[in-house]
């Protein structure tokens, strides 16, 4: 008697049934049991304790990677939002309600169109078809992951590589390698032997500016490069935020303008040079690529927001894109300057940096005796925040460099970072032999 | 002589190399040997039939998903993003520029607060911590797919399951068991044994105006649902894009209403309500749950843009929130009818169709003889679509049934698609003998 069958209108459960179940025992879920295992990277606490240090109110940030504020064309997208959600006319009204309800998982054409001919001003010939929109670099990364990396697969990267690839590539169980870099960007040298042994599933690489050591792929090494990809048939995934951030004349061609067989994929984004809530950005993609990109794409969020795509796209048809682009690079050129000076003013013996040509990032080495979890702990006494080398090396050192952002924090609060930092490593360097006297169980952790 | 080391800058490739090197064959990438393997959907050619046929010119579309676009308010969201863009207001510039600078993974703070007051409605109460912003419903379910299934992992769905959902689960290999249903939505009494034998990893349910059938679980087997999912310990996915849009009354109290001890995720979606190209839905849950998914969520695209986020907050601030969605209760009840309307009158002997409260949807079960593959072929040379019912069968049956949407077309639409397809419906019936007497071999394929 526990079900009653009531023919033409299903089941109905009775009463005697739920009052006997009532009795047995509610069992909280076990999350842990229910969660899919994954790899735990071993950077995150590091990682999260910088996080946390740099949201500290009157803290310096050296630590972030996004545009400073101050720049956001906000009045210009303002008028760009009015335009695209115009009602009083009636065109424009069936075009925003069109794009509002559908679109491609590849993106708006129009947004493709506008893409495809700004990548042929970087010399990359291609057209809307192989391009995907996407709501970031980091979306383009995990789409990238998803597409190629299964447990184990061999993934080559500079051996001090961009964070969000680091992570996302560590969390596929990918098993990266890192090729060593000089000041002529990666050491392409060391790679013939790594593809013949290694066969990877791709090449990671940001050539221009790097993240986050502000190196560039010299021009021969990139001919170099891609001709090492044709002769292996091995993928390049060109990671390219920076190089319309040149400070100090034209970078060199991105590796996709030397792609003449179709090996390189191109990640561009406009959260360096927009403002990363806007979430945007692109995949320039072979053809068979783009297909399989848009369709994982269509499965994991239908498609990039065309409020945003919409508002973007109008934002850019309207505004003079290189004008725009000279004034960041102005301003970002004071900052990079002024960092640079500060090092200088206020540097101590042993202490090394490489002054970049563009971009967003200064890599500092360290003096001996002065690891960068120690001076971290002691510059967050001071209110200073940076990201210790370490979390970027996928090789496992860094353990005495670190790297330092310059696009948040304006010419005056750098200098005043940089002084700080300079005092902290002063401390670190004074406190060396006491640290060394005392029994290493006493050690404060970093 | 083929590389020359210089001590101090690095490695510099000689031209002897290279012209050696050049004189080696090109070789193409194999894509599909780079690709991961992955399962193909067997329904995703139908689908892809189906979305060709509704977008062309002309074609009344009962295939869709999303609201009318003349319903859309794109007055007040010009409104909102001039409000959120301000730079007239110097503090709500501030405002503006921090949120297109950063956001936590699991959305705006505003934002979930007003979703967290907005949900409270609905009987759930929750906080902001246990909610987690998405790009819609379809990341959503990306997410629960990558944070719970494993391949071979039991997943329990309605036998007549929401496609997005299907595709995911499907993709990420898990085995799926459809719960049969009647008219007051899925079977409880079938569950139980089930729960006990295969341990799933959730039930995924969308029990109120469910995609596709319309059907919504009823107030007894709701509680009954909870109850078996707290004896077993098994978290429900509750998806509820429709209990809005109720057009006979307010529906019964979501399942997160009656979910006491943690075991029930919400998924909460603007897409029906506003527009899709919004991106934006919500997941509430128990905050192991949400912290696990934002971490996820930050590996996959950082954060929700902002853009959307903050123009989204702005209008539901300053909307009547509960007169705009009694508008559209009237604009889609007038629709429902519309459809129901049409079916009675145009309708065919055999032709049975389940009148649905609320939502987008109408199932339909078709006569003998009149398999929704060959009605689909006879449908697209009158100019109307649908999708056949087998594309949301899990467990592979469906063949004589469609779902019709009636939220897209306008009501004189509707009648004039109701009347086309009603004819289709005869034809295919009156070539049935003479496709019976054709040798197997030359029939069409739908």
């Amino acid at each position: 008697g526990w079900v009653e069958a009531h023919v033409g209108r299903g089941t109905v459960v009775s009463r005697l049934w739920l009052e006997a179940a009532s009795n047995r025992p509610a069992q909280p879920v076990n999350w842990t049991q229910q969660f899919v295992a994954q790899p735990q990277w071993p950077q995150a606490a590091l990682v999260q304790e910088v996080a946390e240090l740099a949201a500290q109110p009157g803290v310096i940030s050296f630590a972030g990677g996004v545009p400073t504020p101050e720049l956001y064309p906000l009045e210009a997208l303002r008028q760009a939002a009015r335009e695209f959600l115009a009602t009083d006319d009636s065109a424009g009204q069936a075009v925003a309600a069109e794009w509002l309800a559908n679109c491609p998982a590849e993106g708006l054409l129009p947004l493709r169109q506008w893409l495809s001919d700004w990548m042929s001003t970087l010399g990359v010939h291609s057209s809307p078809d192989h391009i995907v929109v996407t709501t970031g670099a980091t979306q383009s990364l995990d789409l990238i992951a998803r597409t190629f990396i299964e447990p184990d697969d061999v993934v080559v990267v500079e051996a001090r590589t961009a964070l969000g690839a680091y992570q996302r590539f560590y969390g596929a169980r990918a098993r990266l390698i890192g090729i060593p870099m000089d000041d002529g960007g990666m050491r392409i040298d060391a790679l013939a032997d790594l593809l013949r042994r290694h066969r990877p599933k791709f090449i990671y690489t940001l050539p221009t500016f790097q993240n986050p050591t502000g190196l560039t792929l010299e021009s021969a090494r990139r001919a170099e490069l891609v001709r090492l990809a044709e002769e292996y048939g091995i993928p390049i995934i060109e990671d390219d935020p920076y190089s319309v951030l040149s400070y100090d004349g034209p970078p060199p061609s991105p590796l996709k303008a030397l792609d003449e067989r179709g090996h390189v994929i191109y990640l561009g984004t406009f959260s360096k040079v927009l403002c990363p809530g806007l979430r945007l950005g692109w995949i320039s993609a072979p053809r068979p690529v783009a297909e399989r990109l848009a369709r994982l794409k269509r499965s994991t969020d239908l498609f990039t927001g065309t409020l945003s795509q919409g508002i973007a796209l109008h934002y850019l048809r309207q505004v003079d894109w290189s004008g725009y682009l000279e004034t960041l690079r102005t301003a970002y050129r004071l900052r990079r300057d002024a960092m640079v000076g500060a090092l200088r003013r206020h540097g101590r013996p042993g202490l090394r940096w490489y002054a970049p040509k563009g971009g967003f990032y200064l890599w500092v080495n360290l003096p001996e005796g002065c690891p960068a979890r120690r001076l971290l702990a002691e510059a967050a006494r001071t209110g200073v925040a940076f990201v210790p080398g370490e979390v970027f090396c996928v090789e496992g050192n860094g353990q005495y460099a670190m790297r330092l952002n310059f696009s948040f924090a304006d010419p005056a609060a750098i200098d005043e970072g940089i002084r700080r930092l300079a005092q902290a490593i002063s401390h670190v360097l004074a406190r060396q032999q006491e640290w060394a006297d005392q029994p290493a169980a006493t050690r404060p952790l970093v």
